[in-house]
């Protein structure tokens, strides 16, 4: 891996996004790299005179022209010390489209290749400048849309993860050292390793690996956001308590498209927690087909809920609907809050069953009466003790997930083997297998498919 | 000017366009640029003692915070040799919308103020490092659209507009200093300037100047590139050869949505050249209301063509529909291309009309045949000469147009003064007059309205 053949060519790639501004960066990598650049380039000394990390003045020609195409800052970093560990020129220019693909056209006609998407980071991760989990959190860095999601990132791209993992892979080379010793003296029959003490360090370690898996769902939900979908039959208040809770909290303006027939889905920032709210069309029995396609559509809304909202009118006794609705919201095996809406008319009235009285909330969507509680419940629910802190080591990919899962029920065999007294080469290969799982996040031992599609979910330029 | 109070404090924003990328670069630009960046930078040593034009790596915190946003690298401008002329920092760090409006928000609570749109280049301008003319084509040049109008920019910016707009200048100065000589001594009666040598250099000046007048439609059609409507009547094959055209050349894919009921927009690039193609509707006498709505589009599509091309159905005579199009073209004072279609038919023959034939091109959108000729000849139109080279001088700006349209009339008036042999003093007046139209384009006379709406049509952190 190390030895890939894409380290061996001179790659570029605009690395600013796309559009009007007032600053376009070109990053080339390679070996080539100065040499392309100087092809192109023209300042008061050639690059490859200029001292790494020296910004330099220059204007850009296509190779062989005179023609300027535009006025750019030159630096050059030197391999191994660039984000790539290869040599890098980057070029920062007037930030037009039109003008910065001419620059990248200039320079493909210089002998770089365009890059593809995320091969900057793969090679930087290639030339061991970060470990897989690192340059995961560098895409993840970048499409961080939440405070929690930029506060995971960062860590991880920091090394917290890394470090972590670090620790368990030492343990297990260590164990693993230990078991090979002794299988070098297994005809001699001396018993080189203490075998409760090799259990009790790999019992350890296996509570850390789960302790870690455990924070999966946080990471996640810090990651990704939390799916709130609010349901509730016709005329409860859906549509007032979503608009009362976009406007307490901050709304966040979306530019996927969101919105689709029947449900309407809006994005809120929850003190740093990305939440989507969907509010659903009204479920009730009904013949009429529209109203079925509706409630259809709301109930497929409903099993993409991280948390379910059922809004109930509580000014009116419960029904078979309201039922129907409290029963397909147990159904989901998630979170679910109930809210007893319009707390501001007067038959608002205590339920009549106590469950439902200890279980549910009451708020008023007009009056914005308990809405602050709500907001509290679902906070509580989503994140528990809320946005990780700057030491906290959280994961936050299914990818690292299944490894550590992996990685423990590797464990749990070894520790079999060795309760069972089983021969060591057995445990020995439980743990190298244990040892492979756990690569798999900082890369040592990820498929080059996983790696190529891992990179691939990145923008170009990166 | 000199002195704006824009210039005492220290503005902040991220230069690079929105959205998701490899690099996002935020630009702080100030007297106490360093001093802000150092509240939220933690690099091996602090940017203060980081020598000019250097990149360093560090991370950035919120003020008085140890909770790391992002890694950044970091290069140190110093005043005067910066963009703005003034101290100013970039921090080049991770390209996601979140965590680079997170850095850009601890850099304002380090106090830092949010830059206006166009006020970095504002006070570059201010601070001499621009002339308007060059501050213009930073604008022009992000906002390129094609090769024609990065080339006109390119030059603008590099000065070479400048440059003769400082000839101008320079003779118009030291008229002026003859003048005033000549008024000091005009109580002892001597006579120090030769007025048949001074008329002359006026009237040199003014044809320079008007020449370079006369460059602003070639600049204008460059910069703007230029827009072509395709007129007739119903079924003639105005959309076929709206089809043949784009199939034929480079069609641009807009942004900007041009698709408007009746009237279908394209846009193409015939060599460098940006040209908006708006095919419309069918032109005839109608009395059903729609088409009618129609006719009136197309009629007003074509009052903003600059070039118009009517296209006929070459295998039928001419009737009074096509006659009335004709004679709507020939009423627009635009170029105008007639086009015979339907080349590829028995039935097309030769215009009975030796004019008609004579002014008209055959084509056959159906098979192409005429198409080659046809595009040759919009080129002709539109350009003249073809893309203006590395040398040319040429205005693009209304603005710029104007003011020399001022000064060439100022000289125009000083002219007539000397020739009437009036008072020096009215020469002098007209003179400085001239000046001044022509400081509008530079910036050494621009009112300050004229200069802060100028620069607000920037995009944020240029």
């Amino acid at each position: 891996m190390k030895n890939s053949p894409y380290s061996h060519d001179t790659i570029a790639a605009i690395a600013t996004p796309p559009g009007e501004g007032g600053v376009a960066v070109l990053r080339i990598s390679g070996p080539e790299a100065v040499g392309v650049a100087d092809h192109v380039f023209m300042g008061r000394s050639p690059l490859r005179e200029v001292g790494a990390g020296h910004v330099v003045y220059g204007r850009i020609t296509a190779p062989g022209s005179k023609t300027v195409i535009d006025e750019v800052l030159a630096t050059v970093f030197r391999a191994p010390r660039s984000y790539t560990g290869e040599e890098v020129v980057e070029l920062s220019g007037h930030g037009g489209v039109f003008v910065s693909r001419k620059v990248l056209e200039a320079v493909l006609s210089a002998g770089a290749r365009l890059a593809r998407p995320g091969e900057f980071t793969q090679r930087a991760f290639l030339n061991g400048k970060l470990d897989l989990a690192q340059a995961q959190a560098v895409a993840d860095l970048i499409h961080a849309r939440s405070e929690s999601a930029r506060r995971v990132a960062v860590a991880q791209l920091g090394g917290r993860l890394s470090v972590v993992l670090q620790g368990f892979r030492q343990t297990l080379i260590e164990a693993c050292g230990l078991l090979e010793i002794e299988l070098d003296f297994v005809a001699e029959d001396i018993e080189a390793i203490d075998k409760t003490a090799l259990a009790e360090t790999l019992e350890a370690l296996r509570r850390e690996v789960r302790t870690l898996i455990q924070t999966y769902e946080r990471g996640r939900v810090c990651r990704e956001g939390v799916r709130l979908v609010i349901l509730g039959k016709p005329n409860v208040g859906k549509s007032s308590l979503l608009n009362a809770l976009l406007a307490r909290e901050r709304a966040i303006v979306t530019d996927t498209p969101g919105t689709t027939r029947d449900t309407i889905e809006d994005q809120l920032d929850l003190d740093g927690l990305l939440v989507t709210i969907t509010d659903t069309a009204g479920i009730r029995q009904s013949n009429d087909p529209v109203e079925q396609e509706g409630v259809r559509r709301s109930e497929a809304a409903a099993h993409q809920a991280g948390i379910v909202l059922v809004v109930l009118d509580g000014s009116r006794v419960l029904d078979e609907e309201d039922r129907a609705v409290i029963s397909l919201a147990q159904s989901l095996n998630v979170p679910q809050l109930l809210v007893r809406n319009k707390s501001d008319l007067e038959t608002f009235v205590k339920p009549s069953s106590p469950e439902l009285l200890e279980a549910s909330l009451s708020i008023s969507a007009q009056t914005g009466a308990g809405v602050d509680a709500l907001v509290q419940e679902i906070k509580a629910h989503a994140l528990g003790d809320g946005l990780p802190g700057v030491d906290d080591v959280v994961i936050a990919h299914l990818r690292h997930r299944d490894a550590l899962a992996n990685t423990a029920s590797f464990l749990s065999q070894a520790l079999a083997s060795l309760a069972d007294d089983m021969s060591q080469e057995f445990v020995a290969l439980d743990l190298r297998g244990a040892l492979e799982s756990l690569g798999e996040i900082t890369g040592e031992t990820t498929a080059d498919d996983i790696l190529n599609h891992l990179f691939s979910s990145f923008c170009i330029g990166k």
